[in-house]
Parts: C-alpha cells; structure tokens; sequence
C-alpha cells in the first residue's frame, strides 16, 4: 500500500504485532498512545514503538479531556451497560480515535490502523469513530487473518518482538474509569473469579468499620468529595482509591457484545460505581416521576449507544442534550456508606429537592389534606376496575 | 349505614380506631386478618377484634399463595420499582383485597373498609383491588377524616382502645417477601438510619468470611438452595435468614409514591435483593440481548402496576403472559457470595446458556471467524458516521 | 371570599355561568379572553363580560405567541396523542393559564377562576399550569357543585343570562391548530358524524383533481408553503384552508381522557395533519435509525404530557432539548398530494438526506458492497437462531 | 460442492440466474415455489424450473398458513414498520425458510440456496430463520459474487436463461398481504410514482360516493366483513380488493433497511392498512390506557423482528403471548369509510367497550361525580408544579 499508517498503540502483543505487520506491507508507521489514565511506563512504550521500526510515535495526555467530555457525562447518563458495566473501555474508544484522526490528518497519514480482534466491541468502537471523522481506510491485521493469541505469539517470535512474560493469568484493559479482566479461568462463567484478578479493589484484610463519603453534586456534575473540591480526573481517581481500599467494586456477569457474543465480563469500576449510585440517588431527590422514569430509559440508550461503537450517532448528542436539560436540579450532597463489598446511600440532600416532610409524614404537622386522595385514588384506577369486572363477567 | 362491614384488620392503632368508628357509625365489624407472613402473636389480633366489639374475626392463612402467586411472579418480573423496592407490601395488598372480598359475599355485608391513610399508597392498591372485585362501597375513616397519628392517639384513648406501647419509634410494615420501616428520624432523608431500625438484617458482629448461596432455578421459579428443594414460602423465609445474617439486604432511597408525594423508604429485603440479582442474572446468561432489553421495559412497567396499585389491569395479565413466555429458557443454578452487606454474582450456569466458551475466547480453538466482523461493523455504523460526517460539514 | 378573581373568559355558557358565581360569593370579576385563534367577534365577548357585571375585561392576542412557542414545538414533535389528536386545545390551555397569571398580578388578584368540568382534561390542564405559576387559590365552579349543561342553563335563565341560541347540536373548541366537536349523536361511538358537524372540512363537491402542497422546512420548522415564506400562525392557516377544500384533515376515534373517562372524539385539523405527516417524513430522510427509534418514544412522551396537563413539568423541558437537538438536520422540501380526504406524502428531498441512491439500487453503479453483507447477517441473527435451535431441542 | 441444493424460487431473474449458477459449482438443484398469494401461472414456473435444468420442482400451497400463521398475528400486533409498512414481504420468508428446510430434509439436501442481494432486507429473514432451522450451509451467489442486475442480465443470456421482457420498469414483490414496487424512477425519493406502478390500488375514475366496510373481530381476528364471515386469506383477498377499488392503500415512505441503507419504498396494501387501521380503533375502546400505552411498544417491536429479520428470536414469541393475552377483550364491529385514498373509523361498538356514554357526556343523567376530580387534578401536577415553581426561582 505504502504511505504512512497511524496506529493506535499501547505497547502489547496485539498492537506490536500489528506495528510489524503494517511495515511487511511496505507502509511507514506512526504510533499513538492516548493516556486515558492506564497508568505504565510511557517510556517504555515509546521505546518498544522505536525498536518495532515505527517512524514516529506520540504520546497524548487526554486524561482531563476522557473526565471531562466522556466520563462526566456517563454519571449524567448513570450509564451501566446492561445494568452493570460502567463502560471504561467504550468511552476511551472514540477519544482516542478523534486523536488518531488529528495525528493522521498532521502526518499526510494514507491509513488508519489498529490491533482489534474481530471478536470484540472496541473495533466497532473504533471503526465507527475513525469513519465518522473521514474516509481513510481502516486497517485491523488481527481481525482479518483472524488471528489468535497463539498464532500472534508466533508471529512474534519469527519476527523478533519482545512480550512481556508477566502475569499472562489474564488479559487487562484499563483507565481512569475502571479496569476490566478476561480470559484464564474467567471463561468458565461458573468459576470465581480469583483474588488475584483484582488490582484496584482490596479482597483481604478490609477494615471493619464502616467508610463514610460525601459527594458533592453541582447540575449533575461531582465537584468535591469529602469536603474538597476537585477537578473530574482527580475526584474520579480519589474515588476508585477510597472505595476500593473499602472492598467496592467488583462487577461479574454475563454481557452481551456487539457483535451478537456473550462474554463472562469482571471489572473493577471503585469509583464508577459509587459515583452513579450517589448521582443516581441524588436524581430521585430532584426529578419528577415523569422526569425518573423517561430518564430511564435515556440513560439505558445512552449506555447502548457508547456501548455499541454508536458514540458518533446524532442521537448521542440528541440524548446529552436531554439529559444536561435534566442537570438543571441536580445539585446537592450525597453520603455512601462502605463496607467490605457493600455500598449504600444513606444521606441525600439539596436545594432543589422534591422531598417534603410535611407532605410525608404520618405524623403531626402535615400540610397534605389526605380528602384529596379519595377522588384521585378512585379515577385512578377507575378503567382498570371496570375492564377487571368485564373480563371476570365473560 | 347498617349492615355488616368487612374490615382488614392488623390489630395496630389504624384498624383499631376503624374498628370502632365503623360501629360509631352503626355497622357491624367483621376482622379479616391475612397472614402473608407478617408474624405476630394471631391470637392477640384475634382476642383484640374481640374487645373492639368486632361480631366476627376471620384469620385466614394466605401464605402458601403470596408465595406462589405473588412473589414467584415477581421475581420472574425481576421486580423493583424504581430500580430498589421489592414491591413487598404492594404484593401483600391485592391478595389481602381478595381474601376481604370472598369474606363479604360470605357475609352478606354491606361495606368494605380499611384503615389506610390518604397519603400512602395502600389506599391504592386496597381500593382498586377491591373495586375490580365488585361494587361494594369502601369505607376508609382515616382517610376521609384526614386524621394524623395525634387525632388517632386522641380517639384511642377517648374510646379505651389499648395501644401497644412498643417501639413507636417506627411504623413498620412487613410480611415474607420484605420489612418497612418509616417515620421517626427516616423522614430526615440526609440521616443515616440507626441500627435500631433493623430486625431482619444484621448489622453488628459479621461473620468475617464470605457466605456463598446457590440458587437452582427451573422455568424462572427459584426451586431449592444449596441442594435443598423447597417450597416457595419456605425458600424465601429461608434466603431472608441466611442473607440477613450476612448483613445484606439494607436499602435506602427516595421513592415516588402514587399520590406525588416523594418519601424516603428504608427496607429489609434480604430474600428478595438476593434472589432478583440471581434470577436477573440467570437471564443474562439465557435470554438473547433483543429479550434482554425488551423485558426490562416489561419488567419496569410491571412493577409500576404492582407499585401504583394497578395489579388489576389487564395490563398485568398480558405482561405476565410475556414474562411466562421469557422463562421457559431460565433454567440453570446462581452462585451468591454475601459479605458484611456486599453482595455479587460469582458463578452461572444453565443448559439453556447462549454462552459460548468457544466463540467467546480470544485464545485458540476458537469457532468464531472473525472475518465475518468486517461487514458487520461496516454495516453497524454506516448510518452513523454517515450522518456524523454531514453534520460536521455543516 | 371577596377579592378579585380573573377568569379565562369565552363568553360561552360555563364561563358566563361562572362569572355570575363569582359574584355571588362576593368577589370582583375580571375576565380575560386570549385570542389563540379561535376567530368570532371579540367585541360581542367584551360586551357580555360588561353585562354580566365584571369590572375589567382584557382581551389579549396570543396568536403569533401560540403559534411560535406551542404549535411550531408540537409539530417538531409530531404531536398527535394516541397517534391522532393534534392536541389543538391542549396546547392553548397552558398559554391562556400564563396569561390569566400576569393579568392576576398586575390586578393584585385573590384567585384565579375557570369555567372547566370536572370530566374533562381542560381543568387538569389550567390547574396545572396555574399552579406551576404560582400558589393563588383555583375556583372551579362547574366541577365543585357537579353542575351538568342543564344546571346550567337553569342557572343561566335564572339569573338573565343570555344564551346564544345557535347551533347546539355539538360542543365546540376551536384555535389555530384545530377544532374538536363533541356531543349530540357524536356520544354514540359507532354512530358516523353527520356533515353539519364539520366546518373547516369540505365533505362535499370535493374537487375531483388532486392538490398538491410543497412545505419547506427549516431545522424542523415549516418556513414556506408552495414557495412563499410565512409566519407560524399564517403558514398554519394557510395550511388548513388549503387542506380543508382538498377534504382532508377529519379525524374520528377513542380517546382516554387524563381523568380515565374514555371519549369518542372528533376533529378538524387538516394543517395539524398534513405538517405534521410532512415533517414526519422528512425526518425519516435525515434521522439514523437509532434516532428515529428513540424519537418516537421522546414524541410519545410529549404528547402524553401536554395532554395530560404536564406541560409545566420539568420533563417537557427535557423533551425539547432533545427533540431540538435531532432537529439540526431538518431541513428540506416535502411534497404532498391531497384528493378527497386521502394524504400521502408523494416526494421529499433535504441537502442532509441520509438516502443514497448510488448505496440503495439494485441497478448498476453501486457503491455498496454486498460481500459484507454476509458477515452482517451472520452476525446479527446468531443468537436468535442459537436461542431458537436450543429451543426446538427441548 | 457437490449434492443436493434446494434453491427457493419463483422464476423471477435472480433464482434462475442461481439455479444454473448451483449446477456450475456442481449440484444437483431442487426448486421449491412457495404460494403465499403472490398470484402469476405456477405451471410456467414449474416449466422453467426443468428448462434450468432443476432435478426436481416442489410447489407448496401455503396461503391459509400464511393468513393464518402470519398475517393474523401481524393483525394482532398492528404491525407497521416505522409506521408505515405492514411487512408483506417480511412476514412471508420465514414460512418459505419453514418449507425449504423441510423439503431439505426429505430430500437429504447439502445446502440451501437464495437469490438474495446483499443489499437487501431478504437475505437476513431467509438466513435467520434457515439458521434457526439448522446448520446447513447457505449458498446466496447474488450477493457472494456482488452482482448487479446488468451483471445478472450477461448471465442469463451467455447461458440462454429467457428472461420475462415485460414490464421491466419496477421490481415487484408481492403476496397476499401486499405488493411492493422498487426501482426506476421510485429511486428518486422527490419523484411522484406513476400510476403505472399501481396494480392494485384503482388511481383513476374513482368512485365517487364512499365505500363502507364493516369489519367483525373476535378476540382480534377479522372474522367477518360486511356480515359475512370468511377463513382469514379470503378476508384479507376480499379486502383487498373493495378497498383498492376505492382508491385505498397506496403508501411512500423512507424506510430503514436491516443493513443500514435509506430505501424509497412504495407499497399497495389496501387490505393491511385497513384492517390495521380498524383493529387499533377497536383496541382503544376496549384496552385500558396502560394497556394502550405499552401494547404500542410491544408492537413496535413486533413489527421490528419481523422486518430486520429476527423472526426466531425467542422475543417475538413472548411478545405474541402478550399480544394474544391483550386479544382476549378485542371482539366487536367497526366501520370503515373509504373515499379516494382516503380512509377512517366512522363507528366501533363492543360488548368490551370501556367506553361509557354516561360517563362521558356534558348533557344529564351523568354517572360520574365531577368533585372527585378536584382531589385527582390536584395530586396528578402537584410535583410537577413543585418542581416548576422551584425551577423559576433559580
């Protein structure tokens, strides 16, 4: 093909393997890596890019752009995946692509390039953002050999690429908003998973007492946890820090891919977890019924959309700007309470709440004028009585 | 009035004072008391309808068919209104609804009563239930005369009715499928609930291991644990004891109650959260992604019918339908590990499992070929990046 | 009570009956008539409020307001609850409820007085928005004493209140948007509405050559009819002259009321019908699939709120910005044929068209290629026809 | 390859270019004609299935099944794609996969074939469901070699394949259901079809007075039309054509195909759009407005199974079930008025109706208390007003 050819690059087997395949192709090869808070050695990277034969590398800090422009909005969203994954991976996708695209676009680049397989979510991911922002062709060596782990390794000794011989147990992808683990024993959906999956969430040894957090809400937005104001990047990662140090975080169950498999998916999402509940929580204070329960089911869209590789769909900006609508009241202070594994909202307040005392209460000092209800209660359910009575009549 | 009126009666200060205004009014009282697993001493509630002045007191052990027809459907409905609450007493009532209807034709009497307040949603569900049995007036005193606590406190002991001087720090409600607490310091939403409020879940002196449960489900029924079949009723006492012990089964939350009144709620429904996150599991594991998201809306509405008092309407025969339809694949068993209120899925498995070890994989002997994701993923987001790519010439 | 009142004012019976009562109970009355379009001589409705004693009568044009702030978002909306109803009447009530407020206020009001029956969705409508303006008592005559039209005649003839004698076979509310017509044989749901029900609607010598009417569109507002560019209100009565000769725009069904009353009910709006099937259209050029899926649940939702008298709620909001979002790509000409009471669209073109001839013939030059289509397919069906052969095995 | 194909055929240009193109790669090919209405001469077929040289040729009746099997439940679901489509084409391929497997397998087949474009929706319904079927490979040699129409047309005369010279304008597809008509100018979605694109529906000299039909359901089936009653393929032929005669059924719209591509489609379906439009009426006067509301989901996505191919998913069965549990109150008349393409419900009755004339009414003898409405309009906005009045004061 020839011409330049910019890869996104993280340094491991998939991606090497790909560096070097991109070259046997006559193309020059730029690689990307995109700090979305993965943590590691990025001299390293840089390095291992250099050795592969890559004629450029580049190395992004986008951590306070993933918090601000993709992780903020999913706790807008209370987006879960099918109830429980925070979508970590999904949201650093098409960031990092929008990277790729302006690297590609500086370099001349004739190509895009990258080390998914074909049986995973993040080449939707990714496909789907890099077209969004162009036409350049997509090249993805793994997905179209349809290459396995094995035959990668192979190709890696023939050609000489060094692979990290650690802890091979299990195939990791994190960032600043969680840490996802598969493969070894956790392909067997009946096994537990192991406690040395687990990285960020402590599993032995957990305090006995309870861990307190306030989170502070401001139109949606967590502004300060504990009493201190900080910018997303640096409340997200407190959060993970503290949460996990409490034994919370640990998600296990069965997701279905894009591409129509099921996965047996564990992750360790500390802070993602806590940081829905509470804003989640906070919602119910301040929202009507109405609002509640058709959110619902924008927030369930928004996390299908990032899930699916849809992030560049219009109707990911159409469901934000409801949602940002729907910020508006969500203002307020949040108390968690953690212990060993389990988490719970025990504290909600705000200026904008809807919760009355005197309304509620059974007690003295009511302002509800219960004669009210009997007119509601009986228009209520005035049809559903009448259509019971016709049926039990036939 | 005249004629006989047919009052459900739990012996607490509500349907005492009922008791009597009812014959204030000149009607005779018949108690109705349904044992869905409240507990209590019945022969106190029994001998208390007596010194009321009651001409009859029915008890009628209703437990066996809460279980059956009540609770099983709801764990097949994986129901939780808004996304916390078990729906435990708003399950009871229907039930309690047709037990007092049966009893009146019985009777001949000429009214139904009950003594819900105007603010809470049993009024709901009492009168709707028992408008779709039939036309018989319903009369509901504390509601009509929107007396609070005080006024009923008042009436007592103007009329010699004794009221338990117990533990009034909190109303509680409660049956097998779950416990309420409310009133007192609850209806402050920003305070922690103290570890007086709870009776079912332990919250003091945990066991510092993991307690493991396994779950065997057969067509969505929850059959046995840990090796042992039970029946429904027993299965859930069972699942309370054992989660409750491991201190599971707290929740807190802000809750839209039919009439528009937001309350916060705090329950103990240890059975019940341990048995929906198993039985929604399960069906992660055998239900395809298309079943999966459609029967979360079904699953929604249907514990807004439950919730809201609308058991009556058709609606929830026809939601039943899809749901006995769904289960016919939810078959398999649930591995729980519970730890000091933390609790997760650790294992799942089912001969109707859509896993697929295989395709799932990314190591070798995979049966997946994943050239066949090229098109798909071109087709997925062709739209997408389509529209994505005009705006942006925009 | 005393006092002034301002009340929404139409010169029909229940307001005339309704600003006698006022006066009964002692208070001044200032009537307030709000010109959404509704046409008749404005003139003979300031003379009847002086002769039945008011102090103040104002007669507001709301026209262009209603038609840019409700009418232009309902058609962005494709508003028609229960897939029929244009909401003319609902929309107009909030407006009018707005108006009634800022009169109230500058006439230092103690109330707020509207003529509605406790029957239908108008009271619910005014209530609400009336109450979302602020905490100024309501008076609701006809609902509060359970008058029905006869009572109230009698009243009227009582107290010499002048009737128009005309035409009272039907029931009428009219505005800009449309025009609903209820009672007499229309009570009986399977009995056909006679012609002399209709008055905007040509039912007979219907022109035997179709009618053809190009909107455009401009980020989902109609901006030009056939080429001349016009405001809101004048487009849309442009549109129902238009429609109306073609005989289009009748519309006859079963309606649930918010109370739960269902109503059969019938219409004139032929611009509300043919707008909104244009816009409709269009949007299915530029929307992705995800968009139009969503969408009509988002439109759903709006309509079902300003029906049900929750145009203040926060959600409505919400909605818009939404629904405002999709409407960015919005923009084009859609081309309808009309013939003796049948519309269909017949052409639509938009510079954001997401069709593409070159991507959807069968025909030669195409630039979609079918070989990913098998991967597609594959792919998409697979856990349907695994889920249906591990079915079929049981 | 080898082996018996069994190759679904109608005689059209793509199943003979496959038939001949299955003998190139060896096979010995048996056609299979499957009647679900779709008319023409079945003795040509026949005869042109033995000049490509096929071993054998099956024709199957299989119209009752399909009005039966398909169409009726279709009814039920009030299905239309995206609102307009009543999935004519849609709904007849998984039956036809149903009769190919079977002839498979008494045939001992190696493979099935199709003459599926890869553009196209058919392919993902013939794949699907052949899939759910079994695993017997697919063979589609249209949409494996990228084939065009010209392309096509080159094969058939290099391997003297006589090809109908007619009416070569528009690509039609039709059943007992509906026709489609594709290509020529159709494909320029501003351009107006031509009345030569209409077979069934009359365009011109239209009757001048309106047509009436009266439509009896029982338990949502149409079992009778104008009094008498007749098997459901005679019912919808019978509708058909009165309906066509009137000028009724002709739809244009922009539809989303399963692949992604925008399609102009232009439909006759007289027949569907009638009996649709009066079975919905029908349901609204005997569903409750919670039935209402949420059939309408369930039917929307019925009809999106049934399109994008997913037939077999489990989910369309539980969807049934829910569908036919709400069928069990659907019994009654309804009448039609036709009059040149246009088309509404002039009158519904039922011995289900909710509707009730004395709870409806303005005039005397009202059955309905007006004053419960105060209680039930107050607490329906109280949280919306709450949350408007605090919004306002930020």
């Amino acid at each position: 093909m020839g011409g330049k050819a910019v890869l996104a690059f993280s340094g491991g087997l998939d991606t090497s393997v790909v560096a070097r395949m991109l070259q046997d192709r006559g193309m020059d090869v730029v690689t990307v890596t995109v700090d979305v808070g993965q943590g590691g050695d990025y001299r390293r990277v840089a390095a291992k890019s250099r050795r592969l034969g890559a004629v450029k590398h580049r190395h992004i800090d986008a951590r306070a752009e993933f918090a601000t422009r993709y992780v903020i909005p999913a706790i807008k969203a209370n987006a879960l995946y099918q109830g429980k994954y925070c979508l970590a991976t999904a949201l650093a996708r098409p960031l990092i692509a929008v990277k790729l695209l302006e690297v590609a676009r500086k370099e001349g680049a004739k190509a895009l390039a990258h080390g998914c397989s074909g049986k995973g979510n993040d080449q939707v991911r990714f496909d789907n953002a890099l077209r969004a922002g162009g036409k350049l062709p997509i090249i993805a060596p793994i997905r179209e050999l349809d290459l396995d782990r094995p035959a990668e390794l192979e190709y890696a000794a023939e050609h000489g690429i060094a692979i990290d011989k650690v802890a091979k147990r299990y195939s990791i992808d994190q960032n600043l908003w969680g840490r996802a683990i598969e493969g070894g024993d956790l392909e067997d959906p009946y096994s537990e998973p192991r406690d040395d999956a687990f990285a960020w969430v402590r599993t032995r040894n957990l305090p006995a007492k309870p861990t307190y957090i306030v989170v502070r809400f401001e139109r949606g937005v967590p502004v300060a946890v504990d009493g201190k104001r900080m910018r997303p990047a640096d409340l997200v990662a407190y959060m993970n820090k503290k949460a996990g140090a409490a034994g919370v975080g640990i998600v296990d169950h069965i997701e279905d891919r894009v591409v129509g498999i099921k996965s047996r998916e564990v992750y360790e999402t500390p802070g993602a977890l806590c940081l829905i509940e509470a804003h989640a929580d906070l919602e119910k204070m301040v929202h009507t019924s109405h609002q509640s329960r058709f959110k619902r089911s924008a927030d369930a869209e928004w996390a299908q959309l990032a899930y699916t590789g849809l992030w560049d769909d219009p109707l990911r900006e159409d469901l934000d700007s409801l949602i940002e609508s729907s910020q508006s009241a969500v203002t307020g202070d949040v108390r968690l309470r953690l212990l060993q594994g389990g988490m719970r909202v025990v504290g909600r307040r705000s200026p904008r709440s809807l919760y009355s005392r005197k309304a509620a209460t059974y007690g003295p000092g009511s302002t509800f004028d219960q004669r009210l209800a009997r007119g509601f209660v009986e228009l209520w359910g005035m049809q559903s009585a009448e259509a019971a009575r016709l049926r039990d009549r036939r």
